[in-house]
């Protein structure tokens, strides 16, 4: 439950105010030097404090290697992270561990477990994805080593506020669009905005996040119930607050005819079978196609608001739960870097996983 | 690849025009008696041939029993099912031996295999479901005998025919209705017809299938990697031309704030906890809450056409593909006992998982 | 439960008087082709009624192949094979439906799943082991593939009548050997004598079967919990009837000294690294180090036997069984081909699972 | 390959000369409160320097908790524990760099992985072993608070000094009895002489160790390919050393007859059915029968000596190996614990295996 992946596979462990988070990577291929700069740069992506429009909870998110790596090099001995919780304020949660916070993790732990940790929601808290973000690190310096894949996630709304463009360069060229990792100034600007304005008034927002993997080459993904799209889902819909999946035309392709959605094959100057369009978003019967994989993912607007709020607590009485706490107004921009990471860990395993297919 | 589940597990194998479909399920508890009737039927609503909208292969997908069953009681021993192929045309199918049909798996099988049955579309063929429709059937039977969980999916559009009514009643009532399972009468006549008119036009739609799960009890689900959702998903974009998932306010939700979006708890007149929404579509932290379980699943519009289309060959030449075959001009009333039966061995797998979480 | 391997998997069901016995094997890689003649030579060394010394059952335990070949090759997708149950007589086991058998799978079947198939013992009869020559067939024309892999088992003793010569040549020379496996033409007289003389009193024996795995190059094997070693132990202790396991020195090598026991290394003259002894048995840290992989597997008598016994019926009332049927007084000259068929589905798993350690 | 289990699952990580060894444990029930002092007697048990007759390198082995207990409680969410090393003497090591230890993993993992942490032993060090007997702690503390299961394993034979009674008493009375763990005070002065004299030679010794599960009920262990001793076996042959295992009757029972062999039923005055011998060692056809579970493990002699040997360095050149280091004579006293912390871990996975096995 706490695993994820076959051959490339990791598990968390870890609470929002508990000693810390760890991550343990089993399956990394032996000899690959690891690049510590890179995975404390994802990190920073992910810390919390970054900005003006993210929760204040101050921590540095440096991280410690346990084991697996010998003079740096993975040595094909599971590879163990430690990142230590600094900034915790437990006495911020004391209502918490009597009453349920709606649309949260509280009450549905509370029934399956019996006991739970309510600091900051345990270990059903964001904080955890950190340790996503690291495997994640270390499975893009695999991919990158085996192949010259390119993961980019960016952000495509924020409430309403939706920025569709697809012509997408791998850059966040204002201090908006970097705070919101929307590569459109003008939208940037109004989704900031957006969220500061909920925030002021102890409210939330959602999102949708879109994903570009390229330079995957044709052939990873396992039929019938490995499918790349069934992996990508899986991954993605284990995100914090995330409600909704969709690869290449979507929904919105379902109201399209046939012989409109369909991607005609055509060979390239290279001789290279490609496909005209990618309504399919690179993948089709479950394997990828060489064409660049597109997928979105939704994000609901963050449960935790300043507002107050109706609910029960454990013995079902109705109560007024006024939240205390630091939080984020918005998610999603945060979400951009673990959207990239799970995908680089899907990668990497479906890799794996294909070797071995043909005699 | 082939199979799906950890607890209650099936493995499925066979081809479009090879001998048959067959299943082998695993992890079924000993002592339930089977009801055959009830699995027949449920295959009799995937089958081919049973209107005038759908592929005209003929096919009677009666099934018999290889093992696992003693006094038709599942005695803890795997059990298997197989279905005979009877009108299999191979013949229809040699020009895609030599030719990649745009948005089908022919390529990517290609080049990972380097092989394929090319006929009918091989093991990549939708025909495949039955091995699913089967596993549902016996897990719905399952489920029935430890939870009075109802299980019911229904089309909310076709092609551009949208109906989003919410009330839903559990039965189809007119002739329409039944033929592409859709609640509404009108919307059903008008889903009838876009459909007949893009199969006179050699031409294919796609829709959206939703789904609601009754009954589930609140703590199914295993956080962090074995999400309610995220076994969903997996499941789900494993159907055969699936683009897209969501589960509660999905998509939408995205553009509501905290404050609207959040379910707040109260307490019955039994003292049982509920949410007064349903935004969160009965998970919550990975977690069945008690209510509803609702998602949404979105298909393409089917690949293969009558209509000439551009494509290459193997060796990567630019041909003109005219197919023969008999195809449905839209599969998603047909997907409707598969989404269903994919959600029955999801939950039956997630109820035996969710055993022995507390001492 | 019901399935054995990670990437070359199979999954087995059929009871031993149901209607037959069905394996699917997932995970082949694609573009073998599979020589069917092997195969049903491999089930011919398993089959009843080969020699006055097993069973009498008449099965001429020939195949159908259900799932997964294109003109005999393989295509990446599920193999299922079929073999059915011709003489079966479940009129004999009428009393066991009711009675325990000592040492039997019964009882505990009983207790577990509070239903069993009685007749012959069901799901529990070593009828299921066709599953696993069928598919350690396969994995042996994989392995044939990819390395030139020698795998042979031999019978070293059969109750106390005990052969441990080492130069093992692969074949069996005078009808004897032919019929306990034992290579040695003296000893295999004796054993069949020893049979005989069982069978003739209503009793039954046991024995050793050794196996040598010649040519698995160094480095298959996965350290911590997936060593090579436990995989092989995994697998036959699996084996109807196997007590025991070692591999290597085993358990005479406990009274050596590490000065005795350890395995000199030195170059060859192509510059191989080679070991002087093999006290290891071809395996260190779980890892195979390019020598021959020796092991042992320990076989009880057989539990059922003609005489009659004390024993219970499900009510606890003491009472005395008396089997008819038709039974082994020895199993161990037919297992020889299942150790051997379960030693070829670990090597090929563990091929598989070798891919890709290094970057 | 650095996990076990699958329901108590645990994944260890961690080198003899890194940070330290650390162990993540998911699947625990929520709900149970740890015995800490419990924990830490297990690891001394196992902690080296804890007599003349072990290796002297001093570690305090004291434990840390990194995740998952909320006031000592389990929470469902994983555990992790920590051990730092201490006492760590790389340059003890610097030889085994370019130089192969006979017997030992050097050589496979350099072959398997291209890199190796050759400080003492690196990832292949018998100090993992350490993560095993934590998570076999726990594992006794839940079968403690599910049923009154007694774990007990004694050594049988060090060398050739054998003891093989078999009324087991649990305690250790004399000084030497608790030094090698024999529960007869005469074998084990032998023991403990022979253990000095091997090491006073620079040499070392092998033996082997049973293990005594009472209180297991009835129905535990997974059919066909989950058998409880597959299970076991798999477990056991992953402990550093090992080279065989054997249940009930063992190699030894080969050489009965069936009539000797079979385990007659009876009722006892409660009016449960026992059996009158105890051949099967408590499991019939891969599931426990109610009776006690026996089993034995071969450990071949510590291949590091501190006398001169010979072996190759990487490049094949024959060379002369000293070893300094500190190194057990004989490893098998240490061993105890770990055998009986892999069967903790088998059973409470058996356990939450067997749920759900009947409607």
């Amino acid at each position: 439950m706490n695993s994820f992946g076959k051959r490339f596979r990791f598990t968390s462990f870890g609470e929002s105010h508990g000693p810390g988070i760890g991550v343990v990577i089993d399956g990394c291929p032996a000899g690959l030097k690891l690049d510590f700069e890179h995975i404390q740069q994802e990190l920073d992506r992910r810390r919390p404090g970054q900005s003006s429009i993210t929760t204040q909870r101050k921590e540095s998110d440096e991280f410690e290697v346990l084991s697996g790596l010998f003079d740096q090099v993975t040595t094909g001995a599971p590879i163990a992270f430690w990142v230590k919780n600094e900034d915790t304020r437990p006495q911020d949660y004391d209502t918490t561990a009597l009453q349920f916070r709606p649309s949260h993790a509280d009450f549905t732990y509370h029934v399956k477990f019996g006991i739970r940790d309510h600091r900051g929601g345990g270990r059903s808290s964001a904080r955890e994805t950190l340790a996503r973000v690291i495997a994640g690190a270390v499975a893009k310096q695999f991919l990158h080593s085996v192949h010259g894949i390119d993961i980019f996630a960016w952000v495509q709304s924020i409430g309403t506020v939706e920025w569709k463009g697809s012509k997408i360069k791998d850059v966040f060229e204002t201090e908006a669009c970097q705070m919101v990792r929307c590569p459109d100034p003008r939208r940037a600007e109004m989704m900031v905005a957006a969220i500061e304005t909920a925030r002021d008034a102890g409210d939330s927002l959602g999102g949708v996040i879109a994903c570009r993997l390229s330079g995957v080459p044709a052939g990873w993904g396992e039929p019938i119930y490995g499918k790349l799209e069934s992996e990508l889902a899986h991954a993605m819909m284990g995100i914090n607050a995330v409600k909704g999946f969709e690869v290449g035309s979507g929904f919105e392709g379902t109201k399209l005819q046939g012989s409109e959605h369909n991607d005609r094959f055509y060979s390239d100057s290279d001789g290279t079978i490609r496909t005209q369009t990618n309504m399919s978003g690179g993948i089709q019967g479950g394997i990828s196609n060489g064409e660049d994989i597109l997928f979105r993912v939704a994000f609901k607007p963050t449960s935790t608001i300043q507002q107050k709020q109706q609910t029960v607590d454990v013995e079902g009485n109705v109560v007024e739960l006024e939240m205390k706490g630091r939080h984020d107004p918005c998610v999603v921009p945060r979400a951009v870097p673990i959207v990239e990471a799970m995908s680089a860990v899907v990668l990497a395993d479906a890799y794996l996983n294909s070797l071995g297919r043909r005699v």
